[in-house]
């Protein structure tokens, strides 16, 4: 360890009446489980725990039926009946000697109480903070003594949990503390709400009665989020940001600092592209308290993470989404195989997972979320169980992924790729503009089937069923993938749009390499509705060519409001010029014009277009599963195949 | 029993090797409960049987983790480790003499399976039904062959799990059955696509299947959608709708018919007014089969179900949202107390529980989702555990609910209302375009009421805490309800919009009755993004005034998604010649001009506006809450006081 260049990385914290064995903290963050599923919660903590970070936490909890977040799948520390639950987690995070933190949460008017059917409640009654026609009542004097009580009471479950570290929270917008020191969420004119010391009272308290009530056995942190990213019209980290930091300098045990709301805390790294974004804003920190501070910002470079630590930035380096990709980067660290560490790419793809309520996924690492189902492990898969021979057609990132874990389970493999590069849609895609972080995907596999002496890689070889029969493999998996189809089908219509033939029409992949060709306006029409069509326009702005964005659906790329990306992404485009058209898909075209149709009523408008980019749908190529298939069925051979990734 | 005039709905019938007690059948819906939450569902379930209805169907079961619908919760029959969770309903259902039904699914391409991570699939090789970018395969024959074997399998385990009636399922655009049937879903070559009989291949197959399994002891149901209500762009009731109904007439032994899809099947009646509007579709059926026919649309008249049956259109009445709203519907019939029935107002406030991933709730059974949690059942509370009196203010839904509730307890009752009329917000809503069914809420309650002679009720009666000092009552329940803020304080901002003193400021019911005075154009402002600001806008859009609707939203009403009509809204709108401007804040009044501002870009637009109707946010009443706690607190009175429904 003293030879390693990272041992500082490797020092014991003090947090409080507790210590870490490291400087490395995964904290809270969600994952769709929570109270639902406590027993995959815990294996997905545990594995973390496994892979060296010295803290782990929990994602927010439940004090009370009255913040009660469903349909989102949180904790819950509702009551002493939550305890047995709990302590599944913190019995996994301690057996590989990690400390377990957990995050008490009272939701405020960020809470809709649609399972509890409770009413809301925060410092002013307003809208909850959830499309429901409900609002939370202002909270009385005696609602901010029970919400203490609630506090309190859930402090002493979680530490009969066996948690070692117990949060006061005041971040991402969505803690009613944060609502109380917030000043347009406080207009309140008791003692709780005006000047600055009154609006952190309830903070102060919760601090004070949290380290009453446990601190002589847990170390209480307070994650603040010391701006709010909107200037003046928020929290900013120059103004009260400071100011609260100073006058709560010396009361918790740890800092635990971000910037609010969620979308600026996970960013991704389409919109932001720095790793460490987050240390302008709550740098200051460790210059005013002598407590020790962690703090985020995709962090996934050692290097970095030394620095910060040298610097006296940070003493804890914190993680939500690098250890989402990689549970074992502390382990990698230690032991000297840094690139080894699969990296975040930044894509949010975990955040989505928690906006539709279901475990937690990952771009890099697949067996997030799979922990307790299917007992899967990142840095551990079962050995082979023949010598026989496998071969991998295609490499983009399923075939990559594939081929890296048969050579983990020791297979001798065969990896084909038809073009000249690994990679497949991560190439084109991550060429496009936000998305260069994306080729993490290709880089961190190709590295390691580099390192193996068990993959022969082809590039440029494209198979057929006859050259297969050749390489004498009988165990074939197809990760052959697809292409945009450019007829017009898609999900609002299932045939195809007349009159393509008068106009240029251009997949994505067409569209990048002939920009030159285009003639203006270009349409770009999105009926897929998931992000490629808004990043090919973000793309295509910077070029002189005029662009125009069609869809059916109401906004831009809608599902990119699962990765918290939605209003950056149309915002960008109405910035860059480009005009949007919502609520309307293509009829048909004719006579060089879209006749568009409006998708509530029905009524007819009509769009000058020579030139369109198709971003509706995907056809699977099949064509070599297809006559394998055949074959096999004809009795000529008799393969294992498998088809994987977008080719099935 | 001879002496009741609906009588002949007590008649058994038979449903293959099983015979229903009556003819009173709840069709399969969705609850929010699913395999989530087995316990709430048994117990949600058991009331309707213990309310009579003969048949109480479970909602969507998954066959197979390649129709894993979450984040909905459905019901699983995955396997026989799902078997001790379904047996919970059957015994229920079976305590209290009534038949369960299971509706089994795969879901093809309306299934993400975001939790088993399986790729979907469906006939033809398409988007799934969800916004994510994901597409479903095209089944292979081996497919087709799993999936059938997965069906039988489940259909064996639902017969083990003690169900009576099983599901072949083809409605809703939800299952692959139907799927394979609908020709834009269906452009296969083989033999299950091409041809009306090809294309029926596969459920033809599944109810031959089915009944080879479990036929000897369970009914085999077969539930389709006749009509797709898109004309000659889908399926109708008098082309191919009939034609399966002819194809497969005796195949199964129950014809459970419907239109789709969901947003067809259970259309609220603000936009369908009639009372079984599914009959001129679902009509024909009987003439062609000699099995039972069950049919729904919204059915709440016993006259009309008599009528139904009688002239031979239905067999059995099915049920929905009204066994929803009145669990004891069956029994009331049978015990001669029709105007003890809630009706169903038709709101779809359950649907959106379904779509929220939550437990049902419902506008005129407030005990629907409550059975196992809190031990509720609409029929029966426990009684009076003091002989005190009760003074309820306020005559809102949540006034009247509460008295209502207090005197079946036996408590003495004193309900005082400060209008002339009994209702509250609910007279004022119910009076609007498309709400006139709201008013039963009020009507169903005030019935009761007026029946009890525990209650005095005094109208015209503005109470002050000096009045209550008066009255001598100790226990007060106050319902003083919220009015809505004219100062534009909603979601998207916390301060109030300047510039408002210049022009001319309604709340939604002012503007109603203030129609003469309006200098248009009127904006309708809504930064509520419920429901309330759509229906003004379309109220008022048959008067003379020019309405410009002004929303921070993407679309009008988004919350009415989640009740299947927002499309149905915008439509209107459109339709109205209301003019609508999407993704707009106003940020002031100048100059009789509202600045709009882009919630995306910032960018500034401007908009002439004298006129204006405020939807954003609600003011509750507290005044005289705030009195007599006041009183309390100095000591002048001791009061039990609770503040409810949309005052707190």
């Amino acid at each position: 360890m003293n030879n390693n260049p990272y041992s500082q990385l490797f020092e014991s914290v003090q947090i409080g009446p507790v210590v870490t064995k490291n400087r490395f903290y995964q904290v809270p963050h969600c994952c769709g489980m929570g109270h639902l599923r406590p027993r995959a919660h815990a294996a997905m903590r545990a594995v973390k725990a496994k892979g060296g970070w010295g803290v782990v936490s929990t994602e927010e909890a439940e004090i009370h039926p009255s913040s009660d977040l469903a349909p989102y799948a949180e904790q819950r520390v509702w009551d002493k009946k939550d305890i047995p639950a709990l302590k599944l987690m913190t019995d996994a995070v301690h057996e590989h000697g990690a400390l377990a933190a957990i995050e008490l949460t009272h939701s405020g008017h960020n809470s809709t109480n649609l399972f509890s059917r409770i009413p809301a409640m925060s410092p002013n009654a307003q809208a909850v903070n959830f499309l429901y026609p409900k609002q939370a009542r202002r909270m009385t004097k005696k609602d901010i003594s029970d919400f203490r009580a609630w506090h309190r009471r859930a402090a002493l479950n979680a530490r009969d949990a066996g948690f070692d570290i117990v949060y006061v929270y005041a971040g991402h917008g969505m803690s009613v503390a944060q609502q109380f020191i917030l000043p347009d969420m406080n207009n309140r004119t008791d003692e709780y709400g005006g000047s600055l010391e009154n609006r952190l009272r309830l903070t102060r308290e919760l601090l004070e009665e949290t380290k009453e009530a446990i601190g002589d056995s847990c170390g209480i942190a307070f994650r603040f989020a010391v701006d709010e990213l909107k200037g003046k019209d928020g929290m900013q980290f120059e103004e009260e940001g400071r100011a609260v930091v100073e006058l709560l300098a010396e009361h918790p045990d740890l800092w635990d600092v971000n910037v609010s709301d969620w979308s600026n805390d996970s960013q991704t790294s389409r919109f932001q592209t720095e790793e460490a974004y987050q240390m302008p804003y709550v740098g200051f920190v460790k210059s005013i308290t002598t407590k020790p501070v962690v703090g985020v910002g995709r962090l996934t470079s050692p290097d970095l993470m030394l620095k910060l630590v040298k610097q006296g930035t940070l003493d804890l380096i914190g993680a939500a989404r690098p250890s989402i990709a990689d549970p074992y980067l502390p382990n990698k660290i230690k032991e000297q195989k840094t690139d080894q560490i699969k990296e975040c790419i930044g894509c949010n793809i975990c955040v989505s997972s928690d906006n539709f309520s279901v475990p937690i996924r990952c771009t890099q690492n697949p067996t997030m979320g799979e922990e307790w189902r299917r007992g899967w492990d990142p840095e551990n898969i079962k050995p082979n169980v023949t010598d026989q021979k496998v071969l991998v057609v295609g490499s983009g990132p399923s075939g990559l992924e594939c081929t890296v874990q048969l050579a983990r389970r020791g297979y001798q493999v065969t990896l084909a790729e038809a073009q000249n590069n690994l990679g497949g849609r991560v190439l084109f895609e991550s060429s496009l503009k936000g998305l260069s972080n994306w080729k993490r995907v290709v880089d961190n596999r190709t590295h390691e089937i580099l390192q193996k002496n068990n993959v022969e890689v082809y590039k440029d070889s494209r198979l057929t069923a006859e050259l297969i029969g050749e390489l004498g493999i009988n165990n074939i998996f197809l990760a052959t993938g697809s292409s945009w189809r450019k007829d017009g089908i898609g999900r609002s219509r299932r045939s195809p749009i007349q009159g393509l033939g008068g106009i240029s029409v251009y997949s994505p992949e067409e569209v990048v390499q002939s920009l030159e060709d285009i003639n203006g306006p270009l349409v770009v029409y999105d009926d897929e509705q998931g992000y490629l069509a808004g990043v090919i326009a973000d793309h295509l702005s910077s070029e002189k060519v005029e662009i125009i964005f069609v869809t059916p659906a109401s906004v831009v790329s809608p599902w990119t409001d699962s990765t918290l990306e939605q209003k950056r992404v149309q915002a960008s485009l109405i910035n860059s010029g480009v005009k949007i058209i919502c609520n309307q898909s293509i009829k048909k075209i004719e006579n060089k014009t879209a006749v568009l149709e409006c998708v509530f009523s029905g009524s007819i408008t009509k769009l000058p277009c020579e030139s369109i980019v198709m971003v509706t749908e995907r056809i699977s190529d099949t064509a070599l599963y297809d006559s394998l298939i055949q074959n096999n069925f004809d009795g000529k051979t008799s393969y294992n195949i498998k088809i994987i990734g977008d080719a099935p």
